[in-house]
This record gives structure tokens, sequence and C-alpha cells, in this order.
């Protein structure tokens, strides 16, 4: 039977905040002082974000886990249906969205209240606000673009081609995905390859009352946004026309 | 057919057996001295409890393999069988916590006879106990409280609502579960997110002729008892009521 | 169906485009100045590597996903066929290696694009050219042939004798073979085990504007494909005579 | 159909030579001069262990996959088929001993084989041992052989105790177990748990012509045979007497 919007709404809900809370929550623990998994590197930050994917699509897989409006508009790009029985209508594709950024936004509150002790040390502001939204290591709004865009077009693309492959492995398969993106694309923006998952962070890094804090970097905000939304839309355009494989 | 009082405990036991003794197993051999894995980071320490719990429920599985007291209550309080045909009774459910401490302790002793030698080196009081319970990075009850109860949220939360996602990881499925809660959300307490393995290797602490070891941290001890039951309460209440999606 | 040969060829193009693109990827965030993965790791390398095969199968899945000339030649070597209802002929095995070589190159130069900034920097030029080519750490040409031959016969092999095992890991399996031989195998030549792999990016090297690159290095450039055919060969031909085994 | 004794010898050696090339070959990356794995830690150590085991279990799949005395003899104490329609008779546990132990033997010439320029450099006579074999970190043969117990008796116990649990992992279920068993217990004396794939290779270290190597520590080498087998056979006692679980 497919869900009704209101469904879709807490479901997106529930999993993009169990998704951000894992995910934010990994960086919190590698980048703040007084952390266990302080300086434990990229390869606990890839699988974090990986296995963060994991649990949120257990959580929202009955309305299709899109988690991600990149997601959400390559599907309907593509000519598909965002859910099971949900065409992608206007009214189903305002939901995911809405849906993504509100749950983006109560994961990241959600960090901010398991790491309160570490955001309250002294830390540069910039590894505060590198727990919410990414940044480039050079700044290069036109290149940065281009990364994220490339490593969009590999997410929504495989979840446009992956659908005929016979394999067992449940949410595992895009987790790994994502594991794929962060290790070999990650370098230089750090990989948000989903708007929500940076623009819903980054407002909420500027009304919380987190100690220490410095801007919330608005001037590269949009980056995150448009390059992945630019990925999503040329694998939407471009997987579905490959020679009838998919 | 459903499992006797009997089963259950035996297979509980030797579940939480082995998950103590490759849980905390791992914590010796990254934190105490003439270790090879010494110093080898938190991915050794997350995959370890992954795998943990991988190879417990792989033991318990034939009565659920809940090898932690929130698992249990949260079961219950979202009013689910323990297992195929275990209605949560009291009985039941003081034979699952009775089992998971004692598996706790016996898995806590044998870390300690596996590492000997290791232990009987000296090292620094708090690394010794280090591998039996966890402690906080920042001592604020409170909080630690709160990042106890996110953590065990998310696990307790996905043992509800994972039901309907097909996959056929098995017990891999839990075992990744509870490596993104160790990388991500591990930083501040150390994730015990389960009363027993907290509680269990913290009694064998205090009663093992371990050379060189200094107090078990009582005034600590509560909290990775309080916060996980306040978890696994909290995922019973609202899993269910989200939407009629669990 | 049996594939057209178009469509192998656009499978096998887009197949190998992401292998590499993601392949070379984690080499360039791993190697290359100014990257958020700058200096982590061979496990990320190794990881990274496996990840890109188990994303670019699952893109030619379809064409039978071999993205490497020594499995298109180990399968004939074997008798196999290439893809189901597609003999190795002639015609069909010159398309899967000029597929591969070609996606090769697009993938090596989607990567100069994503990394741009960072290939700017000033870096060694060996470093450059590590992110497109594998290199030998003691360069023995005969030793770096039997290196690359036996990593390459694990690949093949698996391959061949792999087929009757069940599981439902889909793309994960051969993703993990190729973490093992990276793990393994690596150390010593840097493991092409795929003569597209390592000549296509070379060549791309070779063509594109890179500021501050060296040489391509030429001189080793028969050595990771030499020995992967000769690896393959091996496996075709013994693999199937393993007492009826396979 | 049953495997004839000519099956499992060949399966059994070409499974244990792959289990070998890939595990000891993974040591070698790490602890040789003049590789690009050097020094990369107890993950790269236990994960590429874990996957020799995944390749090794492919490969002889059709035979059980044994590839270490300590699972057949612990399923010949347990009372358990070798492998489908191979009850433990004399002759099929001689069989079965003799192909992993010559699997072992020709894999470890093959490591030094593809890691020749790496033995020919300067290095610790030790390092040199330690591709090959195993030894403690604190020698106490006592206290060493609990801990190869102890270890062993999860593998074996587990390969009893998983059958009835539903996974469509095949191999690597097996793999993450050893995987587990080399986080959480490797530490002291680097986890044989399996006497072919100590002492083949260890006899390997003694005929071969390695330059600079040292004695083959022939002091020590009954220990990751004994412990092993000795947890072997607790695992076959206990498990299958647990409250008719398993």
């Amino acid at each position: 039977m497919a869900p009704s919007l209101a469904q879709i709404l807490v479901s997106e809900v529930f999993g993009t905040f169990l998704l951000i809370l894992l995910g934010c929550g990994v960086v919190a623990g590698v980048v703040l002082p007084a952390s266990k998994s302080k300086d434990s590197g990229w390869i606990v930050i890839t699988l974090g974000w990986g296995l963060a994917v994991f649990v949120g699509v257990y959580a929202a897989y009955a309305t299709g886990a899109h988690l991600n409006p990149a997601v959400t508009v390559g599907l309907a790009v593509a000519g598909r249906d965002l859910a099971e029985g949900v065409p992608a209508s206007g009214g189903a594709i305002a939901t995911y969205l809405a849906a993504q950024m509100l749950g983006a936004f109560l994961g990241a509150t959600a960090v901010w209240l398991t790491y309160k002790k570490q955001f309250d040390q002294e830390a540069e502001p910039a590894a505060k606000l590198g727990v919410f939204s990414t940044g480039p290591t050079v700044r290069s709004y036109g290149w940065n673009l281009v990364t994220e865009a490339f490593a969009t077009f590999v997410l929504v693309g495989w979840v446009l081609f992956s659908g005929k492959t016979p394999s067992q492995l449940g949410p595992l398969a895009v987790a790994l995905v994502v594991v794929a993106i962060g290790l070999s694309l990650g370098g230089p923006t750090g990989y948000a390859i989903n708007p929500a998952r940076d623009l819903g962070p980054r407002i909420a890094h500027a009304v919380l009352p987190i100690p220490g804090k410095g801007g919330s970097d608005w001037g590269y905000s949009w980056v995150p946004v448009a390059g992945p939304l630019l990925g999503a839309v040329a694998a939407g355009l471009i997987v579905p026309n490959l020679a009838g494989l998919f």
C-alpha cells in the first residue's frame, strides 16, 4: 500500500534525523577535544557516515528512504516514482524535501546535546562548524561545485542503475556506496552530496547557543546545495538513456 | 518451538560471554602494554565491539540474542515478545537479565585470562579498569546520561524498526549498527549502551586479583546502567507510535 | 536476452569509468596536498579500490562487469562465456577491451577534474603520476611481474572458482576479493591487477595538461599489462582442471 | 554427491594455499621494508587475514573448506561430518590434515616469491620470521596456550553453533569471525588459531634460502599447534551439549 504524505513526512524526518545524528556525530568525535575518537582519521569519518546511511535507510525504508534532496530530485528527473505507489508530484517532492530539512536540523541538534561537554571545550571555531557543515580545503566555488557534482552523480546514478543487480545486502549496499564516495571523492570538499545534510545542520549551527562558535560560512553554503543538485540532474538525465541497460 | 527458560538462560549466558570476551578483549589489546594491537585506534575498538556482537548474536540466536538488558527492556516496553513464543513476562525478563549479567562476568574473567601476561605488566590502573568498564572523558553525570541515552535509543530503536526491511545480512546487521554507534556516538563516554556490558565486567574487576589495579569507579557505575535504560524506554515508547510505520 | 555489442561497449565504458573515478580518486585523496584524506593510509587505499569495484560492477552488471582485460582474457582461456549469451568471440573480446581502455581514460580524466585544485598544488611529480598509474617500490621487472601475476591469479581464479558457492553478497564479493589482494599482495607494486586500470590512466596522465607533472614512466608501463595477463592465463588454465571441482 | 579423497586433497591444498598466500602476505606487506603497506597497522593485518579466509573458503567450499586442523578436529570431536557425505573417518581426517599442511607450505613459498625484493632488503630476522609464523609478545608457554585455546574455541565454537542462524553472507561470515578473533584476542600471541597456518610456513621459513633470516624458533612451535587443538576439543565437547540449542 502506498504511504500517505503524513507517513512520508514522519518517515523521512526520522530517517534523516538518524542519518545526521550518526553522520555529524562521527565528525564531532573526530574533531572535537576530549573525545575518545579524537583524530581517529578518515577511515572513521567515512565508515561513520556510511553506517549513518545504513541506520537511516532502515528507519525510512517504508517510504523509499531518500534522506537527501538530491535523491528525490534525481528520481523525479529520471521519471521514476519516489517510492512504491508515490509518483513524483509537486506535493510529494515538497514533503520529502521539507522532511529532510527538518530531520537534518533535529539530528544536528541531537549531536550537539550528545557532545555537549566536548563543544564546551576550547576549540577552533572552524572545528565546531565542521561538525555541522562541510567546507573545502581550497576555496574555489567553481571547482568545488565540480567535485560535489561528480560525487553526487555517483550516488544518484547508483540509485538509478542498481535496481536490476541481484544482492541481498539491503540498506548496506547504498551505505557502501556512500563509504566509497567518501573515501575516493571526499578529499577536496568533505562530500556533502546532500543539500539537507549540509544546510540543515548549518542552520542549527547558526541558531544553537554553542559556546565559542564562529560564523556559519554562509558564503559557501550554496555550493553543497547546488553541486549535489547538479550531479543529481545529470544522473537523472544520463542513466536512463544508457543503451537501454537500466 | 518456544525456548524454555533454561534454554534462554544457557543461550544468553553463552552469547553474552562471547560478546564480552571479544568486546572487552579488543579494549585489552589496544590499551594494555605488550600487545600486538596496542594503540591501534578507534577503528579497531569499534569494529572489534561490532564483531563481538556478530559472534554473540550467532551464539544466542535461538532465544532472540538480546545480550543486553536495554534490548530486553525496550522490547517489553514496546509490547513485543522477547523471542518467538516468549512473551515479556516477569520471569522471562528476569531470566534474560540474570543470564546477561552472569555471561558478562564470565566473559570479563576470560579476557583477564587471555591477556593475563599483559595485565601483569606495569600500566595505569585506569587503563586496566578501562578494559572492563566504560568511563567518560569529561565527568558530568547528567550529560553522560544524555549521551548514553541517545546512543542506546539508536540501538534499541533499530531493533524495533528494522523488522520490515528486507536484507539477508543475519547478525551482521545489528553488528554494523553497534559499529555505527561506536564510531559516531562513542566519543564522550565510550558507549556502554548495555548495562550488563558495563556492570558485569566492573564486578569482575572488583573481585579478580589483578596486579596493580585501582578502584572500580563505583561513583560512575550507575550512569551506564541508567542511561541505556532511559534510551531503551524512550525507543520502546516512541518507535511503535511513528505513524504506523513499524 | 544476450546483450548487443553496443550494450557491452556502453556498459563496460560506464563501469570502468566509475571504477577508475573512485579507484584513482582514493589515491588522489591520500597522496595529493590539501586533501581531507591526505595520508590516511593503506586501509583507505584498499577499501577505496574495493568499493570502486563494488560500484563499477553494479553499473556494468548486465554485461558481465569485467572492467578488466585480465578477467576477459581469463574467461576466454578457461573456455567460459564472457557474459550470459556472449561467447568469447574475437569481436566480443575486442569490444570488452576497447571499452575498458576508454572507460579508464575517461575515469582518470574525471579524477583530475574532481581533484583539480589539489593537482594545482606543489607536489612531487611522482605523487601526481601515482594517482594515475602504479609503480614498484623496488624496480625489478622480473619480480614485479611475478607479484602482479600472483595477485591477478587470485582475482581471476576467484572469478572462475567462486560460481558454485552460495552467497547473496552480489557485487560485494568480488569487491572484497580486490580488498584482500590489495591488503595482502599490494605492497611491492601497488597491485595494478588490471591492464586497463594502469594503461588507460597512464595515457591520460601523458595527455592532460597537469601542472608540475613529470614523465609517465613508460619504461615500467608494460609490467602492469603483462603481469596481470600472465596471472589471468595461468588461472584460466589451472582452475578448470582442479579435480573437477569447478 | 560426496567428494572423493582426491578431491578433498586438491580442494584443501588449493584453499589453504590461498589462505596463506593472502594471510602471510598481509604480514609481509606490513612488516617488511620497501612495501607500500609498511606499518599500516593492526586493522590491515586483521582484515587481511579475514579476507584471506574469505577467498580460501570460496576455493575449498565443495569439500567443507576447513583449511585448519582445528576445524577438522573440532568437527570430529563434536561427532559431525567433515563435509556433506564425508564422515570423520581416520582416512578423511588424515587427508584434510595433510592437505592443509601442504597448502600452507606452498602458500608461504608463494608469499616469499611475491615479496622477494622486500625479503632481500635488510630487516630484523624476527620480522622475516614474523611473516611466516606467530610468536608471543610475552613468552610464557602456559599463558600463550591459554590465549590460543580461547581464541580457537571461539572459531571452532562458531563453526559448530552457527548452522541454524539464517544469513546469506556465505564465506563472509566465517571471515568476519576470524577478523573478530584477530582484533580482540590476537594481541598476546598473534592468533595462530590454526596449527597448519603456523607450522607449514615455519617449515617453509626453515627450508627456503631467505637472505638474512635467523632461526625458526622451534622452541615455541608446539604452542600454536597445541593451543588451537585444545580450544577445538573444548568447543567440540561443550557446544553440542548446551541445552540442546545447537
